[in-house]
C-alpha cells in the first residue's frame, strides 16, 4: 500500500537482518510513526499495547518476536519462554498461537546453531504467505462486490465495514477491505461506511486512514447509525474480518461485530466476513461458548487521544470521574448470522460443511 | 434531583417570573453550570445546540421559548413566528410540537394583554404534568423491575440503557431512569450498563453524572458492548426513553436504540420503552417511513470534547482530515421488538392495541 507515494508494509525488516520495524498503529491517523523492536519484550509491548493489530499481523508480529528472543538465546527454554509469553499478549486472535506454533515446532526440531536464522526465515514466510494470502482473499471477494454493484447499476455500491481489517491489520492487502482495494482498482464504483469502532475507533483512525490514503470514498459514522442506515436501503453489503472462526463458522471479530450482523439479518443485507485460514480455530464449533473473550483496560473506554487545536495529539477524559467502565474488544457472531465467508481459496458457507469443502485437509 | 446536597430540577424560573435558567447539559459530566434564557433566541438555541435535550424537557423549553418571545411581543405574527422558529430547532422528538401546539393554541384564543402571563403559567403546568408524569412511569417501572430482581435473588439485577433518559431529559426523575431510581430507593438491588451513546456521549457523560449523584451502581461500556453482554446472560432487562412513538408501538430514540433492540430479541431480553404520552405521534403507525430522522453536524463524530489532563475541557479530532463523516441522531426501533411500553398509566403492548387501551381519548 502507498502512502504519500511511498510503498509500505506494516512490518518489515532492517537492511541488518535482525531489527523488526512496524508503522505505530496508535500513533494513527494524526502521526504517521514506525517504531523498531529490538527484542521479545519490544515485541510483546507492541502487541499488547496494539502498536500493532489485527489478527494477521499480530501472527506475524509473533513470529518476528520469536525470532528476536532466539537471535538472543537459542535454548529450547527461551524459546519455550518466548513462545508463552507473546502467546500471553493478546487471548482471542488466533493466528498468533497459529504462527508461534510453527515456528516453534521447526525451531525445536533445528539444531540450534541453525535457530535464528531459521526463526527469521519462517517468519518472513509468513508475512509473504499473508500477503499472498490477503490478495487472494481481495480477488474472491472484488468478484462478489462486481456482481454486486451490476444489480445496483447507476450508483456506486454502499459497502459497511466495522474496525479495520485492511492492509494494516495484515502485512499487506487487508482481509475485509482486500476486496474493496481490488473493486475500486478495478474501476468498480463503490463507498464505504466506515463504522468509527469505540472504543479504540480502530474505523475512525485506521480504516478512514487507509481509505483516504487509496482514494476510496468512503464516510465516518458512529456505530450506532450501520442499522438506521439498513432500514433505509442505504446499505449494500456488509464486509468485516474476524479474529477467531470456529470450524463451524461462528465468528469472533471486534465488538460491536455482532450488532451490525443482528441488524443486516433483519434487512436483508449480505453480511460477509473475509478471512485468511489462519484465522480459523478448528478445535471449536461454538464460539459464544469457546471463544476467550479479552477484557482491556477501561481507560480505553473512559479516555479518548485526539488532536487539538494546537495540533499536539492529548487524551481526554469522558466520563464523570466516579464512574466506573468496562471494556471487552470483541463479540462474536453466530454462523446463521453470516452470509458467506471469503477465503484464500475462495467463497463458502459459514457452516461445517462449507469450511470442509474449501478446506478439506484442515478440517478432516 | 439532587447534586452536591441541592435539589434541582433542570428548567426553573427566575424570582422575576420572566427569566428562565437551565442546566448547561453540554457541559457535562466535567462541569456543572447553568445557563439563563432571556429571549426567544436563547430558547431556541438551546435546544438547537442541546444545552437542553430529552424529548420532554425540550418540550417544556419550547413552551417557554414562546413564554420569553410573547413577553416582548404578544402579537398573533409574533406566536406564529415563534411557533415555527422553535418548532424548527429539532425535528423528531414530538413533543416539541406537542408542547407548543398547546401554548399557541391558548394563546391565540386569549386577548393580547393577557398572554404572556397565561404563556408562563402554561409552560408551568406542563413542566409540572411532566414531572408527575415521570414520577407515575417511575412507579410502573418500578413494579416491573422488581418482579424481575425477585426472579433473580441474590444478585443485583442488571439493566442496560442507551443515551439519557433520565431526569436530564426530562423536568425531573426521567423516562426510562425513573423506574431505576423508583427501584433502587425501594432496596431493589440492580446494576446499571450504561451505553456511552456516540457521538454525542449523553450515556457517558448525563446517565452515568446522574446515576453517580444519586448513587445507583453503573458501568459505562461501549455502544458495541451490549450484544456481547445479553450473548453472556449479562442483562436481565433493557429499558430506555423515546423521542416520538406512533400509535402501532414503533419507537424512535437515540441512534443505535434498534442494534439493542435486535440484540434483546436474539438473546430473549425483555426490551422495555418509557414514556410519557406527549411523546405518541398518534398521525402515523409505520415509524420507519414517517419519522423524519434529524442530522446533525458532522463535527459531532469528527470531533469530541473532555476533559485533559489539565483540567481543562477542550476539544479534540478523532478522524483524518480528509475523511468526511455523517451523523443520524436517531433510529426508528419497529414495535416487534419491543417488549412493552411504560407510560404514566401503566404499562401495555407495543401495538396500536396496547395503546389504544391506555389512551382510549387519545387513539379515537
Amino acid at each position: 500500500m502507498r502512502i504519500d507515494g511511498r510503498d509500505y508494509r506494516t512490518i518489515w525488516l532492517d537492511p541488518d537482518g535482525r531489527r523488526v520495524h512496524v508503522i505505530d498503529q496508535t500513533r494513527l491517523p494524526h502521526r504517521f510513526e514506525t517504531l523498531a523492536l529490538d527484542s521479545l519484550d519490544d515485541a510483546a509491548r507492541a502487541i499488547r499495547n496494539m502498536v500493532v493489530r489485527g489478527a494477521p499481523l499480530i501472527g506475524v508480529t509473533g513470529a518476528y518476536g520469536l525470532a528476536l528472543a532466539v537471535a538472543r538465546d537459542a535454548s529450547d527454554a527461551a524459546i519455550e519462554a518466548a513462545y508463552a509469553r507473546l502467546l500471553a499478549t493478546r487471548p482471542t486472535a488466533v493466528n498468533l498461537r497459529w504462527a508461534l506454533d510453527r515456528v516453534k515446532a521447526l525451531l525445536l526440531a533445528a539444531p540450534a546453531e541453525t535457530r535464528a536464522a531459521r526463526a527469521y526465515a519462517e517468519a518472513g514466510r509468513i508475512a509473504e504467505e499473508d500477503v499472498a494470502c490477503c490478495e487472494s482473499i481481495g480477488d474472491h471477494g472484488a468478484t462478489l462486490i462486481r456482481a454486486a454493484a451490476e444489480k445496483n447499476p447507476g450508483r456506486p455500491l454502499n459497502i459497511l465495514t466495522h474496525c479495520n481489517a485492511g492492509w494494516l491489520a495484515t502485512v499487506d492487502w487487508g482481509t475485509a477491505l482486500a476486496p474493496i482495494y481490488k473493486a475500486a482498482r478495478a474501476g468498480v464504483p463503490l463507498h464505504v461506511w466506515v463504522d468509527e469502532t469505540r472504543p479504540r475507533n480502530q474505523g475512525a483512525s485506521l480504516t478512514a486512514f487507509e481509505l483516504f490514503s487509496e482514494g476510496v470514498p468512503h464516510t465516518v459514522i458512529a456505530d450506532n447509525a450501520g442499522g438506521h442506515l439498513m432500514q433505509h436501503g442505504r446499505v449494500d453489503l456488509i464486509v468485516v474480518g474476524t479474529d477467531r472462526t470456529t470450524r463451524a463458522g461462528d465468528v469472533c471479530n471486534k465488538i460491536g461485530t455482532y450488532l451490525k450482523a443482528l441488524a443486516a439479518h433483519d434487512n436483508g443485507v449480505p453480511f460477509y466476513v473475509a478471512l485468511p485460514s489462519s484465522t480459523i480455530d478448528w478445535r471449536i464449533a461454538d464460539g459464544v461458548a469457546d471463544i476467550p473473550i479479552e477484557e482491556r483496560d477501561a481507560r480505553e473506554v473512559t479516555h479518548i487521544a485526539g488532536l487539538g487545536s494546537d495540533g499536539v495529539v492529548s487524551e481526554v477524559r469522558l466520563t464523570p470521574a466516579g464512574s466506573p467502565a468496562r471494556n471487552w474488544a470483541f463479540d462474536v457472531t453466530p454462523a446463521r448470522y453470516v452470509t458467506g465467508l471469503i477465503t484464500e481459496r475462495g467463497v463458502c458457507a459459514a457452516s461445517k460443511e462449507g469450511l470442509a469443502r474449501l478446506f478439506p485437509e484442515l478440517a478432516a
